[in-house]
């Protein structure tokens, strides 16, 4: 094969959209800015890739592997003092700038933050780290006023208006509030969590006693998350409405920094078991800490349009916990009657939690660019460019399609007889129109691995021909072996075997 | 075996929070009311009913049965409009009122039904009737303040002050609002979605074209929706927020009756396949229509509080397509090549739509009162009580529970080996603490159908006993035939055989 020509995002969004993965939310509304839906075809990846965390989460790491795993779904809904406790209400803000004349805003942090990279690109790069040093200062003090002056000192303009005309600074907190309750007198204004995390923590207790559960254990979450981002882009990889699969791992305080590391490792071997190649997946360590973090470390893909975090591993210290306790006053306290090197029970603390914390959709984002292929195939004349989705067979939306050559003489219903023996085990796709080549390519657009063509030598012998999505080769096979072969082939385990 | 204790909704609300199936919500700052979250086991039962009903419409019914399904996940933030189209911002109230000296909320609809009853208790149910028209006429007619003398005129008291001190009648719209955009001059406000049915019907012409569906076909959806209910109760069976699982079937216009009746039945059969008896269904035909329907009825299982919907099938007409298109200005139209009796093809038409609604947390609440058993066992001297959860295999929190007799000698290692063989392939639990006895209840408690003994003899020959769950019975099998017997009792496929 040649090379391969270049895909860009706009490729990638444009098949989603074409090939039912991803729609914009509202569409016949003209949408809804940095809000997206799945398509027929996204909602299978998606819940393939959900399915497959759930599984390496709660069902590989059982109570005997020395660290089980369960599950919980807690509701977006939370009492507003779980905010306060987690400093999202105080401290979730970003610091917005509008310039006076085009009347458009602009986070403050990224307008000082192209300045430092355009520093860079003329060849200052000290220049650039200075003034991130002095933006990372002021922000942190909250010094809004300053960090206007930074702004207009550094001569930063508006790209819409060319203008200097800038607004005050303000901070906006990013959580998405409502009212509860049916009247003003009675109700409370409550969130839309920003972070599965919380109703993890709030639940601690109810699960480590309810499940007599030791530790080190975790408990695993997936579930929607909500942030009024001031600026959406990159498709899927930023928006208001996003999906987390989280899983907080509880464990004795000064163990923490083992846990971290095992978590940091399993969790790469993840993104590789579901084919994002080694060389595009890296690690990014975060050297500015978070306020309740001793370590913390990203795993980042390479989209597009660069490397960019798929999923963050953090040790989190007890801080989570510790807040809910003051702020509740309600103990959450663990009893660990294990010994210690003295033989003395370790006895009451609050435990330390190691987080890791993916974005579903980035992580769909990944795996969709990762599997989006434009390829040349065939051979002088008969080259052609090619465009195929090569995703792993356990995460494609169909995992066969059933082709009767004709639409006569009986094939079709032969090929029912496939389809019904097979639809019971795996999402299969039946198909009787168009020629069997224009079938294949359609097929290739969404990923699908395998087409059985049902022709009349099936109806003399039972055998049908495999066509293999990836190397376009085609094989016969008995109907008797489909099940076996291809089955195995698009089972989970597959991949849950690699991590 | 003796007659069963009764059970009653209080026992099932303390063993869902006892044994980590449901909790209420930031229980430790004392609960947020009408929400719930699910615990370790909940979670994992609520999957398993989610996973069987997108199984049941998104792959037992593919393009060659006459009537494909596919599936969407559509975002909880949708276009303002959409609601307007829907008939939600307008329509979708409750009246309410409100006593002046015991400042408690009523539904004055619920005020004026609790008088008919009355009625009908003491025997006068024609007078109830007539009440009740009169209520249906003034609320149809929006005629609150008639409302409000109707409630006086009748003599109905608040329980609480016992007064007639009743403030005026108003409408309360149920959809909880928020604001996107990050100032009040840019911002929208948009609803949490109070169905999942419009994320549907404003992605109909998407998923019909890039997926090239030929009418009848289906989506089907699984999603939260959220609405302010002033009375909440009855544990999650009304909660301010819930899951929906939804399906919307396009069909030909005058076909509609047909796939209706068809729908019907096969929901009715899905129920009983995951397990819920004949005779604790029922339909519930609708008399009185809801503006967008032509037929509607109900699925209603026995709760401890009375028959009550769990699903609802309703043949919806155009109404939404026909609306969406109006405020929309996009034609929501399809083009039917199928010929009519005079040999031409049916031409363009907006679909109607048969839709198949069920409440998943209803769902889950049905299927657990149901499996919820406290019976007694035993004989003689030996007899006690016990509880059970009698949960069908394919839907319990953990499959099989491995145990080794004593936790020395090696049989922890050989059970283990057991654990690492299965694990892969379903959920399992292994707890070594505690007399064997007393891990078997602790299994009952959570519903888990297997429990596999190792035992000296398992050193010896490779056996182990395998006690059932619901017989208590035990078996002597080999472990290498363990992973075929187990695997196929708890496989989804066995209930998807039965719809």
């Amino acid at each position: 094969m040649s090379q391969a020509p270049a895909t860009s995002l706009q490729d990638i969004v444009a098949h989603a959209k074409e090939y039912g993965f991803v729609f914009p939310s509202s569409e016949i509304y003209d949408g809804l800015q940095a809000v997206y839906d799945y398509g027929q075809n996204g909602v299978e990846l998606k819940n393939n890739l959900k399915n497959i965390w759930w599984k390496a989460m709660t069902q590989l790491n059982d109570n005997r592997s020395g660290g089980p795993i369960v599950g919980i779904d807690a509701a977006i809904f939370m009492h507003p003092l779980t905010w306060k406790a987690s400093g999202h209400v105080d401290g979730f803000n970003d610091p917005m700038i509008d310039n006076k004349d085009s009347k458009k805003r602009y986070r403050a942090d990224q307008l000082l933050e192209g300045k430092a990279e355009q520093y860079v690109a003329d060849g200052q790069p000290g220049k650039a780290q200075e003034l991130l040093n002095e933006m990372g200062r002021l922000l942190g003090n909250n010094e809004l006023e300053a960090v206007r002056e930074l702004i207009i000192a550094e001569g930063i303009k508006c790209p819409i208006s060319g203008t200097s005309n800038w607004t005050e600074v303000r901070q906006f907190n990013l959580m998405f509030s409502t009212q509860v309750g049916s009247v003003a007198e009675d109700s409370n204004q409550i969130y839309l969590r920003p972070e599965t995390a919380q109703g993890i923590f709030v639940n601690f207790l109810n699960v480590q006693k309810s499940g007599r559960m030791k530790i080190p254990f975790g408990i695993a979450q997936i579930g929607k998350a909500f942030r009024n981002e001031i600026v959406a882009r990159q498709f899927t990889f930023r928006m208001r409405e996003f999906e987390q699969m989280e899983m907080q791992f509880f464990v004795r305080p000064g163990t923490e920094m083992e846990w971290y590391e095992k978590w940091r490792d399993t969790r790469l071997k993840f993104h590789q078991a579901v084919g994002l190649p080694a060389e595009k997946l890296k690690f990014h360590i975060h050297e500015k800490l978070a306020h309740y973090a001793n370590a913390a470390v990203d795993i980042e893909y390479q989209f597009p349009f660069g490397f960019r975090e798929i999923e963050g591993i953090h040790s989190r210290t007890d801080f989570d916990l510790k807040n809910h306790q003051e702020l509740s006053k309600k103990k959450q306290q663990y009893f660990d009657n294990d010994l210690d090197e003295n033989g003395k029970p370790f006895g009451n603390y609050i435990p330390y939690v190691v987080e890791t914390s993916v974005g579903a959709d980035r992580l769909f984002l990944a795996v969709f660019c990762n599997a989006y292929t434009k390829e040349i195939v065939g051979e002088g004349d008969a080259q052609k460019e090619r465009t195929v989705l090569k995703l792993h067979p356990a995460l494609a939306p169909f995992k066969a399609a059933i082709f009767p050559l004709v639409k006569k003489d009986g094939l079709p219903e032969k090929a029912e007889e496939i389809v019904k023996a097979l639809r019971g085990e795996f999402r299969v796709f039946y198909e009787e129109r168009d020629a069997i080549g224009k079938r294949y390519t359609r097929q290739d657009l969404i990923g699908t691995p395998f087409c059985i063509a049902v022709d009349y030598q099936t109806l003399e012998d039972d055998t049908v021909t495999i066509r293999h999505r990836d190397s376009m080769e085609q094989e016969r096979v008995h109907i008797s072996e489909l099940k076996a072969k291809i089955g195995y082939a698009v089972s989970e385990q597959r991949i849950l075997e690699l991590i």
